[in-house]
């Protein structure tokens, strides 16, 4: 492989904070070593569409606290299923060849993929195919393998726990069961960590299939102790045992229908009905995915975008930059992508729950 | 009138940050007095069934930056209309002479009443039946008569502020129509104050019914000067011109209902449909009422803690205390319970707003 | 005078949270109007220099939450004592005349000038040198008259209540007298409030001079009620009975000595001689002027700012924008600067703070 | 080794946040077990002097969120070289056997020290003389040997890096030259970690002494890019090449010198000297121990206290719970303890800092 001329980079999926502390870090570590960087606009779709801006160190200044990504997201856009129209109908093709040409037209020769599984798989397969890429993972949800921890999580569940903390205080004045529901499709870190953080009485997460009973359960052995509220962090990926998720498949384009019936509102309602206490719902939602990233994610943001530079001048791609332990290192994205970390059920945070009295709905 | 034995006090109506505050400052300054103060726990009812907690400086150490109130509240309980189960029916009956006889057995000379527009009426009224009452308002929404501000709309509005800084970030990141949906049935205070303080686009207020066409055309415009993005702050209380309320009424011990088809939801999906943006809805909820007070409110509630003790000691009897430019005074609560305070449509807040492009749905 | 062409701004003395704000409404609102804004850089230096940066709306964007100012600021360059060398000897001259100059350059017809007392005093010269002029009251101390509150000043005293809540736990923990040194040099603002919101068992203000044995009484007094540690908030400018400021003058260009010698030091060894109690010190310094304003300050920072226009539209040169009550009116520069405005001595902030046991030092 | 009847717990050093956190974890865990806690007050003076408070849910209710200890804690006490006055004289002299007999006073049969290497040095020295001794090793610092990380370094280090994004936009304003001094006498975690999430331009560190030529490079080099501020963070451990630290050795019972001319004003006003650059300093000082712990410290806290009993259980005495990746495992208290962790030169978080341009002062 010949040298580096500029370096490109792309920001995909849900908005995550972090995201600009990743962009403005590959910026001035490719500075370092002189290169340039090219930012492909709003996700994979600025890659086919070769919509990019140029990222000098006057673009990056003042972004590291800042939420959100300068660059643009979407969850749409896969090259390898992109929808176009065809004799009035719409079909999905492979438009993955126009990346080849766009990076040429942009005289890139590497590409750092900042994102989800689900871009990190597509960086997978055009790496496959031959880009020189190499991948940040990100997502709040904390749920990739192959990584200790992603960035953007820490902030979530700080958003979590700033949530139950004000919860917390007006469930106790009112007497009141109050449901909150934080996000987590497939793994529930977020209610877990920030469940423990912000005193919750029962967690509930997609790991461990909950039993209606045993929330009603602890309600109520909390009211005999004179506690006559409960907190109830719920996943949005939880689900009853032998049901289903509530969680409704987005139908593509059309308002999300999540938020009306998700998981949260089913179980106050079910609990209000039960336990005859007054129950409140709150549904997070997007608040968890916006905002200055915290401390934490600054710097892990910050380390994975240095670590992405310093794979590509070692040309290792195909990798994506990972945490272990304490040490940033790496990882193959075949190996990574498409593989869902979820909470080992002999954690020690689900072992510290349970000693601390929390009911884990089981 | 002879000499005040003990003070009693209860919380009524919503939480709000800023009620252990009060109560803090009820207790100091009574001691400073020689006072005695009983608390009466859980709004109305504890004083309909005389369940009281006495109340001295150790109680109250530690609570001014606590939200909530420890003595527990409740919107229910009328002593004028309280429900009794007769003849195996639900019939609603007068029980206010429990009160006098309980004040009695406490020993109580002056009852501080703390709460919004209902509890301060009930009050009004106990008072011309002769009880010795001073009340202190209350209400996260700002909207009581006779006050230019109350406790509790300071930390509302400052949790509505942080939620639009948040979103911001990812509305424009993702390109996104944000909704959010904040307290106010009666008056836009939060709406108008969050929405000039976290930069929002546009402002649905009570106060000024909204043409779906004016936000519409605000989204489009911003588009034309390539801001792909904007943010809707809405009041729960906001009405299409000629529409009625969204807001459901809630019925009696059932599950609120109004979470599930609030004037958010029903105005995301509008304008996606109109727009073909992506939208998102974020109802914020209880989280509005929760949470350590802001350095304002803990300051303003301190003030009307003290000040009622004051008015107590002056045998000022049926006032309430409230806020008149930078000092704190008092008005008969015969003027001010039962009146609602809104923004006035000349108010300099609604010209800053629109002298700063944003569009008030008119 | 004739049709106003472009509006003329610039932000002078210390950095204060919201200075941004106002000069984004400023701009909004004068494109409302059809106006230009020109902003001079750096305080009275850039309108001396005819240094500027013109300012639409693409500058302003996203600068609300943010503290600073993008114009620049500082406490130097008063044009009518401005130093210049001559003859190898530093001479102060007037160089107004120059101002008269640059802004027929810049064809600016009226000029916003965003300060303190300093600047505002400049403003009122200008004016009555023919300027058409109008103000706008900043600073965190609070302490201007002719306002009720300065913009600034909520986020600085929410800054020292944030450090009173850290202080609290680990004074507890510790068994310590922690003493806060605040800003306000004549006027105690910012102590009394923040202490007050911050539960400090003992508040010294510049307006009542303190007696130490006061403050060691308290903190007796507390330890026979087992509170064995003490809070004590101390306003820069306080001082003893008979005294003198501690203050030390800045030398002009010098490193800052107060922040060696102030108050705050002097005050904890004195405290911790007599009591014999650990005691740690602890000055805010500039931390409180820094950082994104509260949403109360970027909402009356706003008003101020589209405020300021408005009297420009209105011909009203020579005043400067105020807050009465819940309203926005305008005050002439002549009788609003150059006066300080002190905690009033019967304002009920002291009463409730006597109330709640706190020791004034007197 | 008989049964367990209760737990003796005491927390020792300098306050933290997560104190709290792991003393309600530990309470929390016992109770499950069927176990009593007993609380020893104020490090090992109440462990020397049999003060005690017994501690069961009730008392542990609510103090998740807060920051300090409620057992109290204190540097001094220590039991092998404990102050007595003998003939006149202060002698020290070795009390640890009280501690046994105090421990069977109250039933104790196993004791969990929180603590920073001290704490835990005297832990290891008593679990030698045969108490059945186990440690949760805390401290801001981060500098504990055989731990990744120490609860309470979180919490601290986003003080830090809210204190420099306070500092940051005023630096910026006023284009001066901002000094934070951070806590970290022997090792630099705080200050590099705040330093790269606050976007500092020059962080100095004990582990690698600094060349002041180097900073004054820096501060000079920004002012060519007209970037005309710069923000340094300093650990009062950091010491120039061939140079000592600053940081005087507090004479017992003496007030802090540190702080009247500790490493920040020294640098500070060497900088204003050579650069001719407005230069402020700010020492954090206690507001890095105070305060709620950031939900992070509230988990990692909370996993310490449940291990710690865990440990108690298992019969592993004389050893410390500590985190292993994302593991709560433990180790020797005689491998742990007395050894200081310091920032590993090549770690990747220094070469992130570098990659970003920020001058480690070297």
């Amino acid at each position: 492989m010949g040298k580096i001329r500029n370096i490109g980079m792309l920001t995909g999926g849900g908005d995550a904070p972090g995201l600009n502390a990743v962009v403005r870090a590959v910026v001035k570590t490719a500075k370092q070593y002189g290169l340039g960087v090219v930012g492909f606009l709003n996700g994979f779709g600025g890659l086919i569409k070769n919509q990019v801006r140029e990222l000098n160190e006057r673009d990056v200044a003042g972004i590291l606290p800042r939420g959100g990504t300068i660059l643009g997201t979407t969850n749409r856009d896969n090259p390898f299923c992109y929808p176009i129209v065809k004799d009035g109908k719409k079909v999905y093709v492979d438009v993955s060849d126009r990346i080849f040409e766009n990076i040429g037209i942009q005289e890139v020769d590497a590409l750092i993929i900042i994102g989800g599984d689900g871009s990190l798989a597509i960086g997978r397969d055009l790496h496959e195919k031959g880009l020189p890429v190499v991948g940040v993972p990100k997502t709040i949800d904390n749920d990739l393998w192959a990584t200790e921890q992603t960035f953007g999580f820490d902030s979530a569940m700080t958003t979590a726990t700033e949530a139950l903390d004000k919860l917390h205080t007006t469930a106790e004045s009112h007497h009141r069961v109050m449901v909150l529901e934080v996000m987590g499709r497939y793994a529930g870190w977020i209610a877990l960590t920030s469940g423990i953080a912000g005193g919750a009485d029962t967690i509930l997460i997609p790991e461990i299939p909950y039993n209606i009973e045993s929330i009603v359960k602890k309600i109520n052995e909390r009211s005999r102790q004179e506690k006559q509220f409960s907190i109830v962090v719920v996943a949005e990926g939880a689900t009853p045992i032998g049901g289903e998720m509530v969680v409704q498949k987005r139908i593509e384009d059309s308002f999300e229908p999540v938020r009306l019936g998700g998981i949260g509102n089913v179980l106050g309602r079910q609990l209000e009905e039960v336990t005859g206490k007054e129950t409140r719902v709150t549904v997070l939602g997007h608040l968890q995915r916006g905002g200055s990233p915290t401390p934490y994610d600054r710097i892990l943001a910050t380390r994975y975008g240095t670590g992405a530079v310093k794979l590509i001048m070692d040309g290792r791609f195909g990798e994506m930059v990972c945490l272990t332990g304490p040490t940033i290192s790496s990882v193959p994205l075949k190996e990574a992508a498409g593989k869902i970390r979820q909470v080992p059920l002999d954690s020690d945070l689900i072992y510290s729950a349970r000693m601390l009295g929390i009911s884990m709905g089981d």
